[in-house]
């Protein structure tokens, strides 16, 4: 896991879960929303609009991370990011994370505080805060992440919304992190603009409440590919969607490296998780706020096609297999 | 970690993640506070008083709970009550929970089924929406869990009001988990009560809110042991505690099981921990509400102390060890 072997007295066990948790919330400015910070059984956080948006998800060392290809700030950084995007996609500015970190007890105690100070550095840059968090024994590592958003008397948008005649549009990368793990499977750690985009995505936050405020009638965070989640936005709404190859940018970076690798860009565009990247729909292209771009629209059928044809390669990846 | 081998067919990673979400949550009935339940990217609570209390803990299969102890719902159950038993302590009343629950690919079905209905169960018990959850591969099981709950226009009740003068006062029980453990760590399975107390505590959620309504000037969820957690209730506070032994009750049955044994029942009463019993200080005997008992005093001084000398065994027991 570590360089070296950890010696017993920079390990967590010898540190123990207070000195930790202490250590990691210690100094730290936190955001206004921020009632009563950790330390206590529970935190308080400010939730004005009366209701609260919750999200969790969890990042398991050999599943979603390797250690080996990623530092454990990073690992830290993408754990709270896939929690923040889950806020964004339903319109809510996040407020909020608490943290679970399992590692074992010989975790140098370096590679936790790192963790736990990239879980700080991605909520700080959003203004949220680090209210609470549990150190438990295990024999791997995982680190559980629950993020709390704020919808500010708007309603959420769900995925729910979508009607036949909206367009679909996007807002933030696809492709990368799948481009990125091809690169970092063949053993390779450059180019490291996509290496770093599979080892943490750089969601757009902010899109998901201005997407809100510009009606979006449906909203789904992009973490299993294009194709499989505008699958579970067109299910939701009874819908179909047809996504338009034409309108999807194909980064010339990620050209380089399909030539390089001898695999083909459009794919990972198109069915390639973990960037984060936000869909929504809107009633029509003038709705879109900066920084959407149409990618296609929603028709009266359903499932998901591709420039009007199903698309015949496996449409993103799986859990459990 | 099931009776046989789990068969292909039969196994979280034949039904999914998606699968086993759903089936948890399918047909439930949610409490008002539930506005949008799981399925979408996130889920929307109601918090009607502008702040949202929020609290966190895992439980890991061999370190917090054996499977051939416990049966997979009581696990799920013990999961969502050391989270509500957080929440209640502020004074507040606990809304929905959220889980992320990590299990082999090859664990059975019918394990993780049963685990996340135990989760539901516990929820159900006291109005309690499920709200959410995550389910990722990993090598041993663990279960997430966070929760939410609402103060009522209360401020939170903190470990940091008590002041020189006060009164300690418990509800709930104690012991009777470390009881149940000592049981079980000799190979027993009886007498029942005691053992199913460490399988699933039985906090008493609605004392929080009824301490604070008292006017409680600090409070704590006894999770590590009564000293344990009144030496961070006191160190908070900057005071010191006297508990009164004799003020303490020993239930016959912990003191039959001490025969039976060889152990001193008090022992468990002082440093027994996983009971979620509360502590609260108050500023009158008087004060206190129905179910509360005064179990000894706050003093101008630092540290815990039982009948006025320092207690001279482990106080509590310690993670990572």
């Amino acid at each position: 896991m570590g360089e070296s072997p950890a010696s017993g007295a920079d390990t967590v066990a010898a540190i123990g879960e207070f000195g930790l948790i202490r250590q990691v919330t210690a100094g730290r400015a936190q955001p206004s929303t921020t009632l009563l910070g950790p330390g206590d059984d529970a935190a308080v956080v400010a939730a004005p609009d009366g209701r609260v948006v919750i999200a969790t998800d969890a990042l398991v060392e050999g599943v979603h991370f390797r250690l080996d290809w990623s530092t454990p700030a990073q690992v830290g950084r993408k754990a709270v990011a896939v929690n923040l995007a889950d806020i964004a996609a339903m319109g809510a500015v996040p407020t909020s994370v608490v943290v679970a970190l399992a590692c074992p007890p010989d975790t140098p105690r370096d590679v936790a505080a790192e963790m736990l100070d990239g879980v700080a550095t991605e909520a700080r840059r959003v203004h949220v805060g680090v209210v609470g968090g549990d150190m438990v024994s295990a024999d791997h590592i995982m680190i559980s992440v629950t993020a709390l958003g704020d919808l500010g008397g708007r309603p959420p948008v769900t995925r729910a919304g979508a009607r036949p005649g909206d367009v679909v549009a996007v807002c933030g990368r696809l492709g990368w992190a799948a481009a990125g793990l091809a690169v970092l499977s063949r053993g390779f750690r450059s180019p490291v603009s996509v290496v770093n985009a599979q080892r943490c995505p750089d969601p757009p936050y902010a899109a998901g409440p201005s997407a809100a405020l510009a009606g979006a009638t449906a909203m789904i965070d992009i973490s299993d590919g294009l194709l499989a989640d505008l699958a579970h936005l067109a299910e939701a709404s009874g819908v179909g969607i047809d996504v338009r190859s034409d309108r999807l940018t194909v980064a010339e970076r990620l050209v380089d490296v399909g030539s390089a690798l001898g695999a083909d860009p459009m794919h990972w565009v198109l069915t390639g998780g973990e960037d984060h990247a936000l869909a929504a729909t809107f009633g029509s292209p003038s709705d879109l706020p900066e920084g959407w771009e149409v990618v296609g629209s929603v028709v009266a059928d359903t499932g998901v096609t591709v420039d009007g044809d199903p698309y015949d390669r496996e449409p993103g990846w799986r859990h459990w297999m």
